[in-house]
């Protein structure tokens, strides 16, 4: 029943997505074929998802409102240019990521930098089209509050911030409080976002965003933790990528920090801790709690 | 007189600039501190300028108006990112720039992708947070506006667009049309986002707007095309930079795809263009012409 609805709604998500994309044609159609290749590489589309079921559960329209839409894409684009940089030989220098050639592997490196630059600057290229034909006053200003919010999240005190972290302590050992600051950011940041636009979009007030900004966070940190600990539980079958490559790049994780026990009563805390927040706030938050639980306890 | 009235502007608009860097504090110092690097390496600020000196033509408060302020500070961010990307190793491989140490080669490679990265996020961190801050409905709307359009100037379909076709050109010869391509998206994109986003904040029409934006395309053209003379005319103490170096890249160039005498011709043209179309509009050019002459004229 549930990973039905959630297939679906992952699905509409998709073609929300793909509307976005350019036909590749003109002089810079290489640019836009590494745009289109590196967003239709796939991927769970979660930060989308979150965005919208943020949006319904705060009681609006989702999918049909437009700036639902539009949000949701730039966020998705925005992810999808982070892992793009972070692919690149001065970076974590990947050549497959989910079993397909990378941008800049299929691409060229300088096509891989300039792709992941369109997508970042694509983002805002699509919520800047959408504010400008918003035409209810109410909605655009809410529109610019979740502007700011993106674009914040997204940059130096947001998942760049932690990507930078990340990149300088590459093959260093991390402390507890560096770790958690890499994952707060790297991965929850774009999660926070989701969750606080959603509901901004709908107009709720700054105590309900900042609660769902709370969920985000404990979802992001759980989720990561969960990375960790599937890099060790895990086979390469069952995971679609390589497993132990954190040992093999002697990576510091919440594994490696604390130990297998707790790392996963950490997990069940943080889900925990989302669900419960989730409760206090008015709203069917059942496809929520769901979806946060599928993905805390997923084995893939 | 003229030289002064520039002098002082552009110190004005360097200190709203830096009004929007941030401390070089807290674990992501290292990409502040490589962002502020790369801004405060200096540069003419023209976009910033003609966006301001737009807004004032137009009948607008310039830099009293905050909206113009984040819009410039945004324009010249997303200049300096296209700069620091393009010097990277994989692009034109450069390690310095006016005599400094390109942002790659003094921080490392991959901090010069994230800074680069910063300085794109960065540009619509300002304004999304200028936009939120706006109480005016009006002055909102023109800024969702300009936001569209900064966007779309900057990216796939602007000046990454044109970058693209450069960097896929590099090495080989260009035909006529791929070179006017280039210059147009490359120099020219930016230049009209500034003059169309100066008339936009201040309400000013579409048919009006739309003048602005050639005023700027035969600017930006001009200015390209002066640049290609003076790499052959210029000598290297006078201009900043290396010169002859189209000649040792084999570049192709409106020096070596026209001749000189026709590429003077062409920079002449198109500066009289801009003026021309100036003097059609209702509102104080002199400056702004004055400015076209001084940059057209060059000989730096």
């Amino acid at each position: 029943m549930f990973e039905q609805e959630w297939m679906e709604k992952t699905k509409r998500i998709d073609e929300v997505i793909a509307t976005y994309l350019k036909e590749e044609k003109g002089p810079q159609r290489t640019v836009i074929a590494a745009v289109n290749y590196s967003v239709k590489a796939g991927g769970k589309r979660l930060r989308p998802l979150f965005l919208v079921e943020s949006n319904v559960f705060c009681g609006g329209e989702g999918i049909n409102n437009p700036l639902v839409c539009a949000f949701s894409a730039a966020l998705e684009l925005i992810h999808t240019y982070s892992l793009v940089h972070d692919d690149l030989p001065a970076m974590d220098d990947d050549m497959y990521r989910r079993g397909n050639l990378t941008t800049h592997a299929k691409y060229g490196e300088a096509m891989g930098i300039l792709a992941g630059d369109a997508l970042l600057n694509g983002a805002f290229e699509i919520v800047g089209e959408a504010l400008d034909r918003e035409t209810d006053a109410g909605r655009l200003r809410a529109g610019a509050k979740a502007l700011a919010i993106l674009a914040r999240k997204s940059g130096m005190y947001g998942m760049l911030g932690g990507q930078v972290v990340d990149v300088e302590k590459t093959g260093r050992p991390m402390k507890a409080h560096e770790l958690d600051f890499v994952y707060q950011l790297k991965t929850g940041a774009l999660l926070e976002a989701a969750m606080m636009i959603g509901a901004v979009l709908e107009g709720a007030r700054e105590e309900k965003v900042g609660a769902l900004e709370e969920v985000a966070a404990a979802v992001g940190m759980a989720f990561q933790i969960q990375d960790d600990i599937l890099d060790v539980t895990s086979s390469e079958q069952v995971l679609g990528k390589s497993v132990h490559s954190d040992e093999k790049n002697h990576k510091t994780t919440y594994v490696t920090l604390y130990s297998m026990e707790q790392a996963r009563a950490q997990v069940k805390q943080l889900s925990d801790r989302a669900k419960r927040i989730l409760d206090n706030i008015d709203g069917d938050g059942e496809f929520l709690k769901a979806l946060i639980e599928a993905l805390v306890e997923r084995k893939f």
